[in-house]
């Protein structure tokens, strides 16, 4: 079972062979000009992506949905999502961010007044901070305060029954009402963009962590059955991998020793990154002679993910890692000399972002 | 099973029985001044009623909740609870109508807004113009603006499963999701006098037709499970019968031919009433040898509910109907001409009460 709130470690070749995701390095073959997180192998599979790829390649419009869960800071593992929105919008997604402020309630307790706050503070503020332009073809809502939402969530709940629940998710009956349905909104979320009143009909991907496939699942059985009424169409999405904590474990934002904040002091960050854990060996001499871990390395994740833009560059690090002539002080200096930059250019950045997030709901 | 959806015939006896709910009969004697349906019977059973009877004596304050669903119009059975809410409100109980636009765009599909439309003009009216007075100590809101409603409705289901859906409705697992969870709303609108916001925990009476019961059991089951954290109260119920339509089966606002609707024009539904189903025998001969079948009248019946105040005068026409000197012919005509007359004032005070109605939401 591939549950969402319980995801934890992953083996991901197992979970994309047992659930029918498709592997994504076929697909990246017909992508033009793929991203980064696409070139390198930490988007790892998908769901009917190539009706993505001919329209892109068409120049044809498609929506793009992903969430953000305003509870807590945002961490450098979230700019992913970002990088990706940037892209879809370079390529013709029309981007649609659901603010889960229902589910940051039910899951966290976080008030409504309380998510909107951190939706705009913390999540737009660095969402356009990191590149996005909200200005775009971007339907940014709070899931709280759609009306639209909740018809389709009731919509969609009409298509659904506790025996798919608990195929999907593992539900008994003993599993409370609140935690039964919140993947309804889930769905309703997927499917917004195509409802009349935001243009009908359209193709959509929902590019997310490998987690939440079992919403890409219902989803993509609800849509089969509102197909007759409302014409939608069955979405795509992507799976990524997870970003490693900097302790090696998951990151988390509930955990500051494992993650990098987006708004956290540049000293503090770097100070956490010189001290994550490297894919370096026992002693100098060892790692001199058999040469780093770079695929078991947070410092050569995080370059891979997002301070390191060159790909030449990139794979001499590697080798030079591999052959070891790089050792692990140089490499980490040059990382958080990166993440020095990266963050004080953020933070410089969030200034006039913030501005910006907070005139959305105006 | 007794279940709120398919209801239609009731052994009233049995259901009190099976149930644990119980008997109004004996309650009665405590309460000084019981309004005309506990005195007739048409208020047949209670849970915990003794509670509010206390209350009421000691001139103490509780909580009355009954809701309305926007969808279609008012008959004259609906009247029922406008006279107990008056009751009520004369002694000393706090009013919490919620209007079911949530339930009615779940069940009817009717929009939100045409809900509220409904709610104002169709409902609020007829309450104000039936003697509701909506200015001492009454909240009516909409299910689906309330947000103190909705976090409620979350918690209560939180408390609650699939299991005791199952138990208390009769659901399978391929139930929808969006029925299964449809009674959550009305546990939330059952004990939202209750809340810090609106007070905090205060003994509450429901009065209902008996087959909403579910709803209680639904609800004192999670009042209990929410008793610790929340401090709620179990809340206390009526049970009245329902109205029988003028074609002998029940009264459905659906169904023109077995409703007298409050916003009718007199005329015609003076005309539909002059057509009952009567409690008289086949030949004038037989009615006067055996006597009437008051029992079995629906003119009796629009007497007991609506036009006779006075229990003595009533009592009088009962024993002149089953000893044969009161014919149906006399006893239509006398029982259209107080229909006529209660419409007519009815449809006067609709006027300006419409315009107070109008005015609730601003």
């Amino acid at each position: 079972m591939l549950d969402p709130w319980t995801a934890d470690a992953f083996d991901y070749d197992k979970i994309v062979k047992k659930f029918g995701i498709k592997n994504f390095q076929e697909e990246l073959l017909k992508i033009k000009n793929p991203n980064r997180l696409m070139r390198r192998g930490v988007i790892l599979g998908h769901r009917d992506f190539n009706k993505i790829t001919n329209l892109i390649n068409k120049n044809e419009p498609f929506a793009v949905v992903t969430g953000m869960m305003p509870s807590g800071q945002m961490h450098i593992g979230h700019k992913m999502v970002v990088d990706q929105l940037i892209w879809y919008q370079e390529n013709g997604g029309r981007l649609s961010l659901p603010i889960a402020d229902l589910e940051a309630y039910a899951a966290r307790g976080i008030s409504f007044e309380k998510g909107k706050e951190l939706a705009i503070n913390e999540y737009l503020t660095n969402y356009i901070a990191l590149g996005l332009n909200i200005d775009h073809d971007v339907n940014i809502y709070l899931q709280s305060q759609n009306q639209i939402l909740q018809d389709l969530s009731f919509r969609a709940s009409m298509k659904t029954n506790f025996s798919e629940m608990k195929a999907i998710y593992g539900f008994t009956p003993s599993t409370n009402l609140a935690h039964l349905t919140a993947p309804i909104s889930q769905v309703a979320d997927i499917l917004i963009p195509q409802v009349e009143e935001y243009g009908g009909p359209i193709n959509t991907v929902v590019p997310v962590g490998i987690d939440q496939d079992p919403h890409l699942r219902l989803t993509r059985d609800i849509t089969n059955k509102l197909h007759e009424e409302l014409g939608f169409l069955t979405p795509s999405s992507t799976y990524h991998r997870f970003i490693t904590g900097l302790t090696g474990g998951k990151m988390s934002s509930s955990k500051p020793k494992t993650a990098i904040y987006l708004n956290e002091e540049t000293k503090n960050a770097v100070k956490k990154l010189k001290s994550a854990k490297t894919g370096g060996r026992e002693s100098l001499q060892e790692q001199k002679e058999l040469g780093g871990k770079p695929d078991e390395c947070v410092i050569f994740e995080t370059l891979v993910y997002h301070l390191m833009d060159d790909d030449e560059k990139l794979k001499e690090i590697k080798e030079e890692c591999l052959n070891g002539t790089l050792l692990c002080g140089d490499c980490k200096n040059r990382t958080c000399q990166l993440l020095e930059e990266f963050l004080d250019d953020l933070h410089e950045k969030q200034i006039e972002s913030r501005e910006i997030a907070q005139t959305i709901f105006d």
